[in-house]
């Protein structure tokens, strides 16, 4: 609520879990963790969150969240089997699953302040393969790590850790931010 | 190959798992049994079949696959956690969650050959409460239950055993189709 009154912007929510859903805002990423090898992050909390999505009618933006290697702290409360790094064939295989199966996004995640971040091969091996939206975070903490996803066909990048602990701290949006517009030609 | 020789009609795909999937039809149903306990009848096969699909350019269409009690053999080596007769609420949350997923059909199946099939009040709420095209099937054995599912709002009515089992096939199926199109008011 507090967000939606300090802008103009849409509010999209990115839950954790079904305790997630709130009224307060737009819209929703509606995530299924494709490789967990617990239905309850596939679509245990989806059923359980869905009809209070319903209820404050906000609009849903269906992803794939598809943990890669080192996978961090989010794939083990996940319990994912991770996409290991040398695999690219299988995050396409992932990815189509969730196209055929009606997702307009796709999530490739390294982990929250992993040590390395997703395969600039795999990222490229995806875009080539789906027609999904693709968004890869995870580990990115420099210009050039963000620059190289989006030659290889990334549409958004997630970058959080970096904003928390560079110290010069607008100067490294600044660069990152310059860095991925000249990565798209923009 | 043969049937796709026999018809003018579309062929299309309802897979048992990932070697369900042939390059000789039009189309393939890529579904996702939403309320299983194992992973791999939730993403796990499908995501073995994707490749496939791609390669053999089927036209996909994403299908949730609900299994209601008494859920029959599918349901056991689904390990479907079934949702109870009594809990339309529960088809209506995993209907949502698979339109938010981005799938287009749903398919409450009660199990080949159910005593009882999905409960006429489970149809109606799930039609209420989704727009996806919504198929019915299980334990449905004569014109009238088919055609109280019809008016219930099921857009597709399966029936098998019937046609495998009865002695006047022809007349059966006859009085079938012609209950099923008047409930439609056809």
């Amino acid at each position: 609520m507090g967000i939606k009154k300090a802008t103009r912007l849409p509010v999209i929510l990115f839950p954790a879990s079904e305790t997630g859903v709130s009224r307060h805002a737009d819209a929703i990423f509606f995530m299924s963790m494709l490789n967990s090898r617990d239905p309850y992050f596939i679509t245990g909390a989806q059923k359980r969150g869905a009809p209070l999505v319903k209820q404050f009618k906000l609009e849903t933006l269906p992803m794939a969240y598809l943990l890669v290697e080192p996978g961090g702290a989010v794939g083990r409360v996940g319990k994912a089997d991770l996409i290991p790094r040398t695999k690219p064939e299988l995050a396409v295989a992932y990815a189509l699953t969730a196209q055929y199966l009606g997702m307009r996004f796709v999530y490739l995640e390294a982990g929250s302040g992993a040590a390395i971040p997703v395969p600039t091969n795999m990222v490229r091996a995806v875009r080539r393969a789906t027609r999904a939206t693709l968004i890869v975070g995870g580990g990115i903490k420099t210009p050039r790590e963000a620059v190289e996803r989006v030659k290889a066909g990334a549409d958004v990048i997630v970058t959080g850790t970096i904003v928390e602990h560079v110290k010069n701290r607008a100067a490294e949006i600044h660069e990152m931010v310059k860095a991925v517009k000249l990565g798209r030609g923009a």
